[in-house]
């Protein structure tokens, strides 16, 4: 078993230590799954990323479940992030959502629960579809439904109350949503995920996030190679960034590798970072991404990328879905 | 008296007519209010847009008095447009402020009330302080207070159940706030009102609205001259309007002065927009942008030259009141 090094974060309702470098199973084949966090477990990575949206969680369930009855490790050795989709936002299907994710992970709590998107759907019965995606019939239409987030909060902190989760968050939270949550949470949240890479910073966030004692986590480290295999039309508007020339430089420099850098950037920052992968050796290398320090002006050049360019907008299934306007 | 010759936007919940010229009262000075106002509407003007903290609605009351006196126009031929400070979220502060609106605008309705800011700030006796401005003790320090958008929404809907308020509206809401505020609306906001200009194109915004038959409202027409008395950094960041290449081409090509191009390119995008004024030369020529109109490509231009800038952000106050982030 290999030894684990990676730092963590104190989240501020509970005091638990959230790793600051975990994996994110997004993306990660139905197939391949149980055996990609059998493996990671085994790399050393503590912490996952899930959501139901990702249609592997009973496949990540039986990859953990080898892990802990190998003696690899014990549940409470793992910290586990999961969301709430969209189509789950009225209060009464948020504990019968978080219920079938806590079955198919086989485990009887998460670390952290978050809300995927700020973005409420029509309900799809799991019987009909499950995960159930973006649209009404499966293939198209985009129906909304009326559940605010102020009905939708006190039934994710009911979870917290019957211990099926530890810690909340919330996903891509414009500031103002963010504020206004925080006006009403009984539980505030404890994390927000956002995208996050050299063309997109997220400096503002970073500060009000640290304003209200929330940690950041950033998905999409890597910016476009993460979108890359969905044939997004964004993709091609920016520069790669492993083969980037500051990114390369800095690689250089360091004797790092330029996934390692770009990692590093993001965790001297604050943010906490979930790559992903099936490989082992970039599993090892990301994992790795902590024992070395980038200079001040590492970090400036790198960030002056900044372009406040988002791979990931909901906008592109219908303009009334524009969370980021 | 001037002919009114101004196209007007239906508002979704009422069919109320609101010009889509009017004229904004945001840095007016206190001592030239009420003749601005009174010579506003002897220039064909029927759309003002407010605040409290605009700290002259008491002059302008005075201005449209006087006109009314005249017979220039009776009150239902004038659309005025007010809003919520801050500082006033909690539900019970709501009606006393508006009422307190309205005496100083001598009149026993508003057109139409927006939420000036997705920010709540502790309440401020207006007895001590009005208006309030943002700081707690009226030099420094933003105190925020809990007052959730979902309790302070109520309140604004009871206006108009009193007749105080025709329609309702809001101001500079991210997507996903305007989203989840859509969601137990049981009175949807008519209008919203944000910063647009060739910099700041919002188009998202426009897309968004549309689909939630909101109409948009544009303040901050000519980009950088809007800001430059107040001094701030954001201001030398871009080039000047008036003089910009693009906007002197298109001034010739239609034989029209540049801020005449920068309106009706708002207004043929669907924004209403607020010019200021106090020079009766100026103050025609905003006016009278609504007679030619450009071409597609003379739109699309001008559109092009978005870089999703902001003058104005509240974070420059604090960061906890990153609305934009």
């Amino acid at each position: 078993m290999s030894s684990v090094n990676v730092p963590t974060l104190k989240l501020s309702t509970t005091g638990d230590a959230m790793p600051i470098v975990g994996t994110g199973l997004w993306k990660v084949p139905e197939n391949a799954c149980a055996e990609s966090v059998y493996q990671a477990i085994k790399a050393g990575y503590r912490m996952f990323d899930s959501s139901s949206d990702y249609a592997n969680e009973h496949e990540s369930g039986k990859g953990l479940k080898r892990a802990i009855d190998e003696g690899l490790v014990k549940r409470e050795d793992v910290f586990i992030v999961t969301k709430l989709w969209n189509t789950f936002k009225k209060a009464e299907n948020v504990e019968p959502e978080c219920r079938r994710q806590l079955a198919n992970w086989q485990t009887d709590y998460f670390d952290l629960y978050l809300i995927h998107f700020p973005i409420a759907l029509q309900y799809v019965d799991p019987a009909t579809r499950y995960p159930p995606e973006w649209f009404a019939d499966g293939k198209s239409g985009i129906v909304t439904e009326r559940s605010p987030l102020h009905l939708t909060w006190p039934a994710m902190e009911s979870l917290v109350d019957k211990k099926l989760v530890r810690n909340l968050g919330v996903c891509s939270f414009p500031g103002a949503l963010l504020m206004d949550l925080m006006t009403y949470a009984r539980i505030p949240p404890s994390v927000h995920q956002v995208e996050m890479h050299p063309y997109n910073v997220q400096e503002d966030q970073l500060q009000l996030c640290k304003a209200f004692d929330i940690k950041m986590m950033a998905f999409c480290s890597f910016g476009p190679a993460s979108w890359v295999e969905l044939d997004v039309p964004t993709v091609k508007q920016v520069d790669p960034l492993f083969t980037h020339p500051i990114i390369t430089k800095l690689a250089s420099k360091h004797s790092r590798t330029p996934g390692q850098i770009l990692l590093r950037w993001a965790t001297q920052r604050g943010f906490i970072v979930i790559p992903k992968s099936v490989k082992p050796e970039r599993m090892a290398e990301n994992l790795n991404s902590t024992d070395f320090d980038l200079e001040k002006e590492d970090i400036e050049e790198i960030s002056g990328l900044d372009r406040r360019f988002r791979f990931g907008d909901p906008k592109a299934f219908d303009p009334k879905l524009s969370i980021f306007a």
